[in-house]
């Protein structure tokens, strides 16, 4: 233990951070991302350990302004600095990659000082590493979703709650906006909380966003969505399992990975902190997703029903062809008017098929349809138009236009066509490239941007037709869209030149 | 592309870091870790985005002041700013994590950027714990090795260089200290870098530094070594395998692991960068090494041959007993003393058998000795005085002062005798208590301070005779070693009471 002077300044880390002297360091036996305690005139933190020459004299601590303030300490204050034995939770990480399983105990303490601010980015990417290359047994999952979802706020609804999840990978996946209203026009509460895009042309938020706002406090979620019977808002702002934002946004989002087990505690804690009762979870299967074979779905789904049955969740999966964007539309605005026409009859068939499909399976756990006819009830529910007017309720409740119509959604001015080149069959509509395209295009920040297919798998067209458009709100980035599009080729049709040698620049 | 005033401040990271407000890296679609490109008046250079709210304004971008000047921009300049692709590096480490195989080329910019702190500590992270779930293929060991020495500075000896490496893990290893004088008093060069403690009560180069200076930079490394035919000196001055320190600084170290391709990419980088012909390698084997098994160091002494002939280095491995401390002594000076006594002649017999059985196989290699017969001659070299004599000339070269003595270092003045518990036979002395104890006594900073046992597996003793000593250099820290060896209770002898039930407080 010894005292320093405290130099209180903005740490730009994501972690609880204070800086010390090299020689100070050495001296306190600490290492750089060890733990140190500080004492401070109100209370004492435990704080993660860099080290500087530079930045602080052999006497001085920086102490970050924020962390400062929590424990009383200003600029120039003596505070007493002492080394801290590694943490539960970061013992629990390194028995974690020996190979050892760890109690419910480990899993609360690693995510309780995840959310405080307390693990190193070494010992997060760990945590999530060691599952990429090892599947926590599903005892673990359990404790680790329930640690997730103890560690942040909860909803109770106070009714039987019923949800849909769609683990993604699909691009135009905006069939939350029509499940959710035909599960609410059949008298069934579903509060639905959804992600923005992390990698997406547009998430389910992101879409919704262009109907009514998303944004909700708790309060007003719950509101909402017991006005309406459902709700379609952003996760973000709930203070929901918090641990799942950091762990997708400092690790699996930069490394574009997903381990099983950490995806099933993920959604699992969301759903447990809404007080989830039944829930229906989309797979989309296919070339270019998170699930290239059926077998790897089929895996996927008897984990998802056995964590449920751990957690008291019924779960129902559905497995869906995703080796094509779902529907024609591909960008929040576009996605929105897709789904409006959907509500009110009309859009693609396909994209209504798999709504009524997954919707049916919700009707038929909560036993309003009997086992294979919820398809039909679903059907039915959206044929009537009642599925459209309760839409248009929870687009009120949440603070949007009720009366909106598809042709009211601003779309981007900036249009290109894109055309065959050449006759036959459409083998494939590649997923990625089609993200790319609309990505580049300025989706999701550009709400209008995106692609819409004029073709899909199976179509036969002729050279010259259209088979999509882009559209952009600026025609800088409609440009980068195009050219993207010329180097990626996102529609195959068979017969087609895939390349030739040498390449026309 | 955007551009942005920029906002010169210190940032404490150990990545090259800017950081942009959160509105405006959503329109660049910048995430956080990902990189932006920055233009300054003098060049650009590609850093690492960090994100925040409250640091910086809307049209803001901070940047580290050594980067600001590098690039020639002052408070308030503009700068161009704009999304870079992920690096080949970032790719790369995600292609290893999804179980590919990396080139040439890939290891070369992952050591490239780790280098020039352009990794981020998630990717850092993922590099080292892939290969700790999968060993690397020995093609892609040695790409790493060529990569991480490349990456640094190198020393030409313009002759046949010999060298010795412990892969560490047992206490009380000075053996380097009487290899090294031996193999130079037998005319051949070896100029031996070594670490300096990361967990351990004396790494080489802090038991060396009680005997001379071992901060040598190169220029006066390789004229010592030239002089006296050999030199023990910490590589940390040198410039040699940067990487190395990196990784095991911010990765390993912290998270306690030392996967198998990364130990033998790394040490062989600081091989190639010293132009090593030669080399032999200590695998200390059993309870509390790195090695529990001998099926484990022949298969790690087969790969330590097979890394050497790709790398044009002769590689021969000596097992050797590690499940108790090298010797009778263990911190700094404790273990210098010894050193000497052994070089004079005295020191445990276990230390003189050791050291000379290493020396041994080097002299073999060289052709001085034939097969088998290495340590004899060795052991000839170390009775006849030349290798005493030889090490008072290294330690001159280093600008120590070649006449001391033994008994002229400097140990602790705080000592408490520990007596054994009971009559009988000892069986365990355990090397991670051991270990503790000493750090506990205040090595390796204080160099007095350790343990010197007065009794090994084996030993017959009687209750209440001295079985080891703390030396501490401060009352306080004698304090915390004593309580912490009544609590570890390192020696075992055979039937005495492991543990009593209800416990004495």
């Amino acid at each position: 233990m010894t005292t320093l002077s405290a130099k209180v300044m903005p740490i730009p880390t994501d972690t609880l951070t204070v800086i010390i002297h090299s020689s100070m360091a050495k001296n306190l036996g600490i290492g750089r991302g060890e733990r140190v305690k500080i004492q401070g005139t109100k209370s004492a933190s435990i704080a993660l350990a860099n080290i500087s020459s530079t930045l602080v004299a052999m006497d001085q601590i920086a102490i970050d302004s924020t962390l400062a303030q929590e424990i009383g300490v200003t600029e120039g204050q003596n505070v007493t600095v002492s080394y801290s034995q590694p943490p539960i939770s970061s013992q629990s990480i390194r028995a974690l990659l020996a190979g050892k399983s760890l109690d419910k105990e480990m899993y609360y303490a690693i995510i309780e000082d995840l959310v405080s601010r307390r693990l190193t980015d070494v010992e997060l990417t760990s945590f999530v590493i060691a599952q990429l290359f090892r599947k926590l047994p599903m005892e673990e999952i359990e404790y680790l979703a329930r640690a997730m979802a103890d560690a942040g706020d909860k909803i109770d609804f106070e009714r039987t709650v019923y949800d849909k999840h769609s683990i993604g990978g699909v691009p135009g996946n905006k069939v939350s906006l029509i499940v959710v209203p035909i599960i609410a026009a059949a008298g069934l509460l579903i509060p639905k909380t959804s992600s923005r895009s992390v990698t997406s042309p547009s998430g389910t938020a992101d879409t919704m966003e262009v109907l009514a706002p998303v944004e909700l406090e708790p309060a007003e979620f719950k509101k909402a969505a017991m006005r309406a019977g459902g709700a379609l808002v952003w996760g973000g702002k709930l203070g929901i399992s918090p641990a799942d934002d950091v762990l997708i946004g400092k690790v699996e989002h930069p490394l574009s990975i997903d381990p099983i087990s950490q995806l099933l505690a993920s959604v699992m804690s969301k759903k447990l902190a809404v007080g989830v009762n039944y829930l229906v979870v989309d797979l989309p299967v296919g070339r270019g997703t998170k699930l290239p074979s059926e077998e790897a779905a089929l895996e996927l789904a008897n984990d998802f029903m056995e964590i449920g049955r751990r957690l008291g969740i019924v779960v129902t999966c559905g497995m869906t062809y995703g080796s094509q964007p779902v529907g024609h539309s591909v960008g929040p605005a576009l996605e929105a008017r897709e789904a409006l026409d959907a509500l009110s009859g009309g859009g693609p068939v396909s994209l209504r098929e798999k709504s009524t499909a997954l919707a049916g399976l919700l009707l038929e756990s909560s036993g309003q349809a009997p086992r294979g006819g919820g398809k039909d009830l679903a059907t039915k529910v959206l044929e009537s138009g009642k599925a459209l007017q309760k839409m248009r309720e929870i687009i009120e409740a949440q603070g949007g236009n009720p009366s909106i119509r598809p042709e009211d959604i601003p779309i981007g001015t900036q249009v290109a066509p894109i055309s065959s080149p050449a006759d036959g069959y459409i083998v494939e509509v590649n997923n990625s490239s089609i993200n790319a395209i609309a990505k580049a295009a300025g989706a999701p920040v550009d709400k209008g941007a995106g692609v819409l297919l004029h073709a899909k798998v199976g179509y036969n067209i002729k050279k010259g037709s259209l088979i999509m458009e882009i559209y952009a709100e600026h025609s800088s980035k409609l440009a980068d869209a195009i050219s993207l599009s010329q180097k990626l080729k996102p529609i195959t049709v068979e017969g087609m030149l895939l390349r030739r040698m040498p390449e026309v620049a």
